[in-house]
């Protein structure tokens, strides 16, 4: 087990829930849009937001996102170790630096001492790409370098009294990512935070964050998530939300599954199921149920046999269905609402 | 290393690369349709189909599609073991069965016969949800119940003297079927079919068999892999390539990586993306490019130091960058069609 930091009021690590990070792509100068990208987040289900402090201007209007914010914030500095104090000193409730681009080692010093006295966490961030050379050109292949230019770091905090740490060891590559996190996994006890970076646009970018922080997930690796997408922060959270739904690592949802038609199928399945999916969006069970929609009887009943509540198809009807039983025969055109009135049902 | 099979002319196991299957959604009697399908699934990157043989109707017609078709065609037969004789008899380049629903013993050993005569490979496809009671009783996983059930499903072949088998394990759960390939891969040497069955709507399915294929492919267990949507078999193709392309699994392609932009960018850099992704989709590339575009000058030459060529932005300025090199500063407005002169420049 990791140990457990908090970022505010968000345990991370120890026996807490893998928990969502986004970043806001506002101008953090901006101190409205970026509240109100906040509030967007929250509600998509984001539980920690980042906001990046490039220069002074982002600075001045940190104070005013943190107080007001909905959610824990995180100030990500790059270069200018005065930046980091000062987000410190303005209530950041965790900061995040590469330590190799802060500055001198004194610099560091001074960031890891503010941060202590007001017990807030560091996240170390290694990305691939940034990796001092004397890492690069002294190990085999480049996650190696990854893990050892973290553990050095990991080191100078220890010394310096701080082990209030996160770490994350971000490229590009899904299989370098993996292997990098797989690797330091074993060597360290701090929770990690896991993200492929530079992912890409929407489409890309969910396939690669998929298979590189859902494997590790569902090998136990990671504390914290953060897909990074070429595309709006709010659909970074609905890819993170769906990647820790398939592993069944947050809570309470409506699962639909719906079987991939084929020349079986008589009824237009693709929009039943939107239609279904459009219906079950907004609803907050108080518990998790599997919803099965198949477009014929061969893959019906039987293949959603776990399913809590189904609908299958002949050519001519509907059938709800619960536990791989039939319950009742319908019209296609009333199954949707049926089903929803019975999904309802169940939830009371 | 798997057993070498082949379907038509692909390769399966062995050294072969991992082949991406799709099924036609169209009715397998309409044979303009199927074949039309057909057509565009081969020229999205499908490389095997399948198709669904429910009644005498699709038998009737698919000799002509199998004769027709541009891709080797697998018939899927569900119930009736004359519908898979027939297939067989008709041309098919495979069978996918489900033993335990295609009646007595003595049926399946007249379709092993045929499928042996003609050389054919059998795909044994267990499903969660299909399994037989005596397997779900008598095991504490369902998963150990499939590997189970397959590894006497394989025993009968090869009492029979059928070695000419992929197995495939599917379920709607990531874990449990990423755990039944897990075991079975250590069990036999058959090659193996991957898939997470019902996996959904285009978004849900691609995140579940993004992590699900993904991950098991990662660790080297898979060797043909068929992503099933609630849509058009077409985004399956494009959801399967997807992955492989994330693992590095299939040949030449233009990668494109991207920052996810923050409050540093000041281009529209999601639009900019989309415009490059469009411009490379047509372009078949005779070897493999890395392809970065940032936001902003801290991630950019630096964190995409791997990529073959680059853009990134500054407050003003667009710049070129190979190997993590600033080649040329250019005009934000002109930098996309640059960067494409070079792109086609360096694929010459």
């Amino acid at each position: 087990m990791k140990r457990e930091i908090f970022v505010g009021e968000v345990g991370i690590g120890g026996n807490h829930p893998v928990s969502i990070q986004s970043m806001t792509s506002t101008s953090t100068s901006n101190v409205k849009s970026t509240l109100n990208q906040i509030g967007s987040l929250k509600n998509e289900g984001c539980d920690i937001v980042r906001v990046a402090i490039p220069d002074q201007s982002a600075v001045n209007a940190f104070q005013e996102i943190v107080e007001k914010s909905t959610l824990p914030v995180i100030a990500d500095i790059h270069f200018d170790a005065n930046l980091a104090l000062k987000s410190i000193e303005l209530g950041a409730h965790g900061i995040r630096i590469n330590p190799g681009n802060i500055g001198s080692k004194d610099k560091l010093k001074t960031i890891i001492n503010q941060a202590n006295q007001k017990s807030i966490p560091i996240r170390i961030g290694v990305n691939a790409g940034s990796i001092e050379k004397k890492y690069r050109n002294t190990h085999s292949s480049r996650a190696e370098a990854m893990v050892s230019s973290a553990l050095d770091f990991i080191k100078f905090f220890e010394d310096n009294d701080f082990l209030n740490l996160k770490i994350s060891l971000k490229s590009s590559d899904v299989r370098e990512t993996m292997q990098a996190y797989r690797l330091l996994d074993k060597k360290c006890d701090y929770p990690l935070h896991l993200g492929i970076t530079e992912a890409g646009t929407f489409f890309r970018g969910t396939v690669k964050s998929a298979i590189g922080i859902g494997s590790l997930l569902a090998d136990s690796i990671g504390n914290t998530i953060r897909v990074s997408l070429t595309d709006s922060p709010i659909q970074e959270v609905r890819v993170a939300k769906e990647i820790l739904y398939a592993l069944g690592l947050r809570g309470n949802h409506i699962e639909l599954i719906s079987c991939p038609t084929c020349s079986r199928t008589t009824v237009n399945l693709v929009s039943l199921v939107e239609e279904v999916e459009k219906k079950i969006k907004g609803i907050k069970p108080n518990k998790k149920i599997k919803v099965a929609i198949m477009g014929c009887e061969v893959n019906g009943p039987g293949e959603a046999v776990d399913a809590d509540i189904g609908l299958a198809f002949s050519k001519k009807n509907g059938y709800i269905f619960k536990g791989g039983k039939m319950l009742e025969k319908i019209k296609p055109e009333q199954s949707v609402s049926r089903l929803m009135e019975l999904i309802h049902e169940m939830l009371k």
